[in-house]
């Protein structure tokens, strides 16, 4: 049994197995039953409506069924109970979890006694690893390989879990990394110690104007006001990480713009209608990614 | 692809094509797979157990599937995402949406960016089109008719959605209609203006007792407290527009008594037992005009 | 139309039966399509996740469907609507019901108006009659019979639901009774009256240590403080009626523990690994159970 927990868990075999099988049920437009009689948990403790309907709604086209606590509120957690405990419950009643969260690390400590697959929809500042599947993906559907192309990965490289991870699950590959952040969230030690282990070229960059031409993916995150200890500064560096229709026209005429949305300071409204904006797309795409997975974990 | 926002765009063809359907799935149980392998999301932004329910068991009981958003808390509206936006991610995972909303013109907002039909389900003092379909198919299948029939609008005649949407769709039929309200939320000119320029006869009054005897049908909303400027002649008044047993024997035999429920100080529960109550049996009907309405739409 | 209200309801015959054809759906793995194009609603006015989910995925490997009230807040009862209205609207769009509720008689008030079966999980200080049946069903699969066996009910034995109807369901069978309680929450006369009117044995105990060795059955729950005057007295004794692996030692090889979970001062973690722990075992059995009582209530 295997659980989905972390950027770090995959292959580049895993991803390229994983892609092909999403793209065959996104040609298929997902006529299938693979999950007929099987039962999904989503355990949101706390609110992401895109990522639980995704899952929901993946599950649900493959044939099987879905069950639901829907927030912290209603949930036993609330009368005291233990995460081990709610995990034996939930997988009791169920054939695989998608499990989100505002604590790091309680996706993984739910797992260890839950009886069936767990995946982590997001636990706090720790991982979301089926975003960063779905904007891979979308990559490679894109331009038919992830080797050879350069990341862009701008807003709070420090704290993101997706801009982390991506810079993560970017290392299985041929990539270049460009971290484009101001200085108090430019990516940390950590990371650069992660991607030169594995030999990988990276750059820093506290701008995008001056590194846009050379990117083919650009993915986005916010700035978070909480982590600047200069209020005005925070507010001004938010409003020069939004991206609008006139720098994405600077970039390459193929350039791809992710945002793991909703998108709340990061990519502007007028480059919705450019054919660079990929977010939109990276959500229909996500549906097939989770399809995919779910049929690989419970297959 | 056609949305249902509103009841002005319905013809009476419309209307008479979707009820002989209604009927056929009435008198079958339901027993059908049209919908096998879709899914509806319930969007339901302000709460509304009945209107939710009927639209989630007429999914289920076509063969469908149902994800939802169960309320304004754990939407991703509160992360502060466009509806538009919120529109492109529902509709990307699902096949047909119903929506509900306190706000005036959301829904239609909404349906602008949706990639599947979207029915209304309530847009605050805006529209409620499948509360008057089933009001109208329960009239039509008890009367065999709708032609030559006289309408009473009984409560707040001004901002009832329920009422206002009546009259615009009895302007359809040939039907008189009869506005039983307080002066302070009587019908205004707007309703008045869309009766006269369609010929149908309509007259005013404000007390139910002098007109009872000519009604066919009965339609009942509450009195609103907070639209009386003088709170003791509101709770005076609320109490005089409250149905009870006695009034309604004072009406015609095959009188049809009609009130969207919850009922909140209209119809009293002695009525209920009498024939002429026919809201619990609208409620039922509401079920099939439902499934009748999804199929039509992903037909 | 039967409605599953009590624990006094059933005969030991209406158990064996429904154990049996709950043993049935456990060994074939509950592969079976009984209740296509059957809806459950669940209702549950107040939060209980283990009792809802086990109902809905009880239902949902029946091949069902699952409709939901998620609680309190997003009915319509909050816009004031009667039970009994409540029960016409839900019984409408559904074939069964679940219900939870925090107040004593609410399901059987529902119950009335109801079209369809309802089945009590709980209401406030009342009953819970399924989760009695899952006790019973592990006991009777563990032991083969459920004559002949000491059942030990420790805890709060004045106010809780769990070791109530226990402690009636108990005197359908030939089976002793000891009730360990402190004084200001040991048994009163009206379950010692039912025992005593079916000619059963009990007696009381304060205390586990002196009882141990004579039990074949320990079903605990918490001791509530809100039921003692003296507050450092409530907080020494929920001490002392905790169970822990010492104790549980003492007792027969073949003891059975119980708890209805979610566990909060009752049993201690480090029981969880012997054999007699026989709690997370019986949150499985009652899946069965349930799908066997439902498929018995809609046949």
């Amino acid at each position: 049994m295997t659980h989905i927990l972390s950027a770090e868990q995959f292959s580049k075999k895993d991803l390229l197995q994983l892609f092909e099988a999403a793209k065959k049920l996104q040609k298929a437009k997902a006529i299938t039953q693979t999950m007929k009689g099987k039962i999904l948990a989503t355990v949101f403790l706390e609110p992401s409506t895109r990522t639980k309907l995704s899952f929901e709604s993946a599950m649900l086209r493959l044939g099987g069924q879905v069950i639901s606590i829907p927030n912290a509120e209603s949930s036993s957690l609330q009368k005291g109970e233990s995460i081990a405990d709610t995990a034996r419950m939930v997988s009791t009643f169920s054939d695989i979890i998608a499990m989100r969260t505002g604590e790091k690390g309680q996706v993984a400590e739910f797992s260890k006694t839950s009886k069936v697959p767990v995946i982590n929809a997001g636990d706090g500042t720790g991982e979301h690893p089926t975003q960063h599947l779905l904007d891979f993906y979308t990559i490679w559907k894109e331009r038919g390989t992830l080797d050879g192309l350069t990341l862009g990965l701008m807003g709070d490289c420090k704290n993101s879990r997706v801009l982390r991870g991506m810079a993560k699950m970017a290392a299985l590959f041929d990539m270049k990394l460009v971290f484009i952040a101001p200085e108090e969230v430019q990516v940390e030690s950590d990371i650069q110690q992660y991607l030169l282990e594995r030999k990988r070229e990276f750059k820093m960059a506290n701008s995008l104007t001056n590194v846009i031409k050379h990117l083919d993916v650009l993915e986005i995150n916010r700035i978070r006001h909480e982590y600047f200890a200069d209020k005005e500064r925070a507010m001004k560096i938010g409003k020069q990480f939004i991206l609008n229709r006139i720098t994405v026209m600077k970039g390459k005429k193929n350039l791809i713009v992710l945002d793991p949305l909703p998108r709340v300071n990061t990519v502007q409204e007028d480059v919705d209608a450019l054919p660079q904006a990929k977010y939109f797309q990276a959500v229909e795409n996500g549906l097939y990614v989770r399809m995919a997975l779910i049929n690989q974990l419970l297959a």
